[in-house]
């Protein structure tokens, strides 16, 4: 089922600035046993995304509202929400009274990957580069053409995410997670201030890992660092947190401290 | 009137691509008196940004009477072609057996502004910056908030155009038109090979112009190159042809080559 702007229907205007010009903003979120997991999180990345692009977001109480609509009395689903500049006519400017579209959606729970939380998982290096535009860094827009060219580049079921690097060759994020390394028993995370997306389990392990004793820090990771690193984890809102067990040649075992942050961000 | 894959319609799947992630590419091209300009060059945009994203694109001869059957029996009017990867699910892997959507609509033409041709066009610069994407430079698709955020830098109906840079600041294109500079009695217009659009009649102006012996070149232009030339072209399909009478505080006279370069590209 979908809603949009809160009613049951399948489509949206063929004039909508979503669809002719990506512009708007977009979240994924995930519901268990009916419940959304990070509504708090999810609406406030969602609001500041939305005066990023100076949309109007839709009221909390009403959002929520639709999406509990979807998943009460649903198993485990994946929530996606977005909300574009709304219906215009041609050429970019936008029109002075925008009425913001709003599309709520659910669908099933990626499988499952066997045993990710004990064997980790197996990624490959992205050819795409993610380009530099401070304007839209951080903000999960619908200007998503690079994440789709990389994920075109493998089909190989085995290979669960693909690491992005910028023009620099400096580590940015996977296609759809963000990456954080472990060193020295601290863990690293790179600058999003040029690309890349700010997701919301990378915000909270910031927040979260230092009140268990594991220090934080943002800092530019180049590819060499990234191999020598201790671990290479990859987070968003529908896996938590996988553990890279192989990226491409080089292989890891999993760090004692993996389980534990695994729980910090599990709900 | 809308046309969506052939059938008389407003609307699109919730769930296409080219909402989900501007996974797509489009074509504004114009009709007078019931016939399409320039279909073969666009048309073959088209077939070349579809290939750039390894998207199926439409048979020409369906494609064309879809157009015909909007255009026939109206005056002037703008067509808007959009072809999207279709509808998928969520991810950012494409379906394996994706099906494109088309889109045929049609605008009312833009008013003409007045004695543009005699007296020129205001533009302005614009903060936004083009961010360098090699892999997707030169396409014509769906991912346009650069130009969507330029756009909305200025709203005075006087300004027709904004000029937009990349982070070397170095000029690439407008917001909906490609560049020329008259320099020497030649014209050099930007390479777009890291950003931009290659518009239809930016390639036309290239190939036309040498053989009315106007030498054409690609070359990098700064911000200072561009305002010491001769004059200042503003080109697509639309539009045909503006030249710049003023740029912020900078004034030109329109050069004498400049009704020749209209009726060059004047159908």
């Amino acid at each position: 089922v979908i809603l949009v702007n809160g009613e049951a229907r399948e489509e949206v205007s063929a004039l909508d600035r979503g669809l002719a010009y990506g512009d708007g903003v977009f979240r994924t979120l995930r519901a268990r046993a009916g419940a959304v997991e990070l509504w708090r999180q999810h609406f406030g990345k969602l609001r500041r995304d939305c005066a990023r692009l100076r949309i109007e977001c839709p009221a909390e109480s009403m959002l929520r509202a639709e999406v509990d609509e979807l998943v009460t009395g649903e198993r485990d689903c994946v929530v996606k929400i977005i909300v574009t500049r709304g219906p215009g006519g041609r050429g970019y400017a936008a029109p002075r009274e925008a009425a913001p579209t709003r599309i709520v959606a659910t669908f099933p729970p990626p499988p499952q990957r066997p045993d990710s939380d004990k064997e980790g998982v197996r990624v490959r290096w992205c050819e795409t580069r993610l380009a530099h535009q401070p304007a839209l860094a951080g903000v999960k827009h619908l200007n998503r053409l690079e994440n789709v060219l990389a994920r075109a580049e493998w089909d190989d079921p085995d290979i669960a995410e693909g690491l992005m690097c910028d023009a620099s060759e400096r580590v940015v994020e996977g296609t759809m997670t963000n990456v954080f390394i472990l060193e020295g028993g601290r863990l690293v995370t790179p600058p999003l201030d040029r690309c890349g997306v700010e997701g919301v389990q990378r915000e909270r392990l910031l927040g979260l890992a230092p009140e268990q004793g594991i220090a934080c820090s943002i800092e530019e990771i180049s590819r060499t660092r990234l191999l020598a690193a201790e671990q290479i984890y990859l987070v968003n809102s529908i896996v938590v947190l996988w553990w890279v067990a192989r990226l491409e040649a080089r292989r890891w075992a999993r760090a004692d401290v993996t389980p534990l942050l695994l729980s910090i961000l599990e709900t």
